[in-house]
């Protein structure tokens, strides 16, 4: 008895869960849902099929979680809520300040349907919290560490591309060494949000652009660029596509702290990932998160849940007697 | 209302709990149990008092979680099993092999006498089996690597110890840079016992002993040493206490698997510590799952627990609010 799945959304995050459903052998992808015409859509699951997202509460007892990956700013504050009435989901939602009140919207919705609503779902939010979680337990009196990258930041290349004259544009985050170093030796540094991350932009211009101008906008853009030392490259559409194409992203999670009577010892848990896609690993965190919604569900629990309210047991194709036997 | 800790055994285990319930504001200490003459016990904290092991049970009422600080050998297969009759209680019970006759043990036990009793706590088995849990859980297809140190092995200092002529001696784990960068470029090279950790020793010999017949001895030790590629230092006495007293150690847990469609993108997941005190630290992760063996007992759980049955909100001094409202 394999578990149902349904995607809706077919974009990046879409093809990743496909893709990871593919990797776990007690899983089988049942639909996936779109906005577009369903005709227009081509799946790689060739035992799937396309439905318009209109046709999906009709198969609501054909599918034993649906994983829902729209975007976060418009998609999922209504989709999950909507759909955790007659399914078990999983959200990846990351806009971090507007958790608690998703969580609650999305709590009511899931507790009526009696269903399990996993939200906030992949590497941040996701396992990174996780991470800054159990080390924050063990170590209650440390200090925290984020840093991103090095990694393409879609939100930062999207602003770039708003600029006049820009025709396409690649913003990669860069976590800076000399920080990273003394966090890890345990320096417990005070760091400005400079003197954390760099970024570097590819930038493909329109000939007629006045590309002084375009670096002068990209480096002083708020929120998103005057804070941070920012290197802007510009290249080709050729170079772009032989070059950039990828999604690589990753981060460290790090925590210092000290233990002994006198605080004496010190400790440096550290955390950190190196992915080639960044969809497709938040993907496949997601789907292990969806195996264990299907099991909370099957015990009978209901409501909305983060990470943080799931036993790792949960997540795992082994038997927690395997688990014992072979992983602890 | 503070959660009550009992500590049973005082030595380098039991004193690093009395530490890291020190750093836990929602946690005191009431009571140290030990099979001195409690007279011979001296403990840190002032609130706290010394009795014999022997009047452990009748303070159950006394004590929420009691925390079980003796050796996996001989003290944990009994103790553990016996006191979960009575208390909530956590061990750190680490011979990998047996685990599960332990787990079966304890949890006829703790489902007797309605307790929460966590084994296997601390970081390996601990820390590092739940990074081995989740890594397995997100790529499936993937390899696992674990290297520990650079660190003291105790059980590989007492093996040294043994030798005849041999006075002191402290061994230090140390993981092959090589083989580590391997790791982590993804490379999932298929690595030897020699190729991950070599193994250096000092020791303090008596002054009439034969050295060479020392190193010899060390180096060709069944299941120690034989594998390993050995250097082996003789120093003084002075040089030992002023140089090794400490128990550093640590480690890495690695874990590289492949996602997308043809398995064409790749990802490394690491988790790593390093440790100015290993006891101190196995302390602390204890001591924060004594807060999840006393709240999941305070919901009406009981039976064996490993770290993979615990959702890590029981962990955290934060509440749920504020762990997804600042962590998530």
């Amino acid at each position: 008895m394999s578990i149902k799945i349904g995607i809706l959304g077919y974009g990046n995050l879409g093809r990743g869960v496909e893709c990871a459903v593919k990797h776990n052998p007690d899983m089988e992808l049942t639909a996936v849902f779109t906005r577009r015409n369903p005709a227009d859509v081509q799946i790689l699951t060739e035992t799937a099929k396309v439905y318009h997202v209109d046709e999906a509460v009709k198969m609501k007892d054909e599918i034993d979680v649906l994983i829902l990956c729209g975007g976060s700013a418009t998609d999922l504050p209504v989709q999950t809520p909507e759909f955790a009435q007659y399914f078990n989901v999983v959200d990846s939602f990351d806009t971090h300040a507007r958790i608690p009140e998703h969580f609650q919207a999305v709590d009511e919705a899931a507790k009526k349907g009696n269903k399990v609503a996993m939200i906030s779902v992949g590497w941040d939010p996701g396992m990174f919290s996780l991470n800054r979680l159990y080390a924050n337990a063990i170590l209650p009196g440390g200090k925290d560490y984020t840093f991103w990258g090095k990694g393409v930041s879609q939100g930062h290349s999207d602003a770039v591309r708003r600029i006049d004259g820009v025709l396409d544009a690649r913003q990669y985050t860069i976590p800076v060494k000399e920080a990273l170093d003394a966090v890890r030796e345990g320096k417990n540094p005070e760091l400005s949000t400079r003197q954390k991350h760099t970024r570097e932009v590819f930038v493909v211009a329109d000939e007629n652009a006045d590309k002084a101008k375009i670096e002068q906008e990209i480096k002083t853009m708020p929120n998103y660029f005057d804070e941070y030392d920012t290197t802007v490259h510009f290249i080709t559409e050729e170079e772009m596509k032989a070059e950039h194409t990828g999604l690589p992203h990753g981060g460290f999670v790090i925590r210092s702290g000290n233990t002994g009577w006198e605080d004496e010892h010190k400790h440096v848990i550290e955390y950190s990932l190196k992915l080639d896609s960044n969809p497709e690993f938040t993907s496949s965190v997601i789907t292990a998160y969806a195996r264990a919604a299907y099991r909370m569900s099957q015990e009978g629990q209901s409501g909305c849940k983060t990470v943080f309210d799931v036993a790792p047991v949960y997540l795992s194709l082994q038997t927690p007697e395997e688990l014992r036997a072979k992983m602890l």
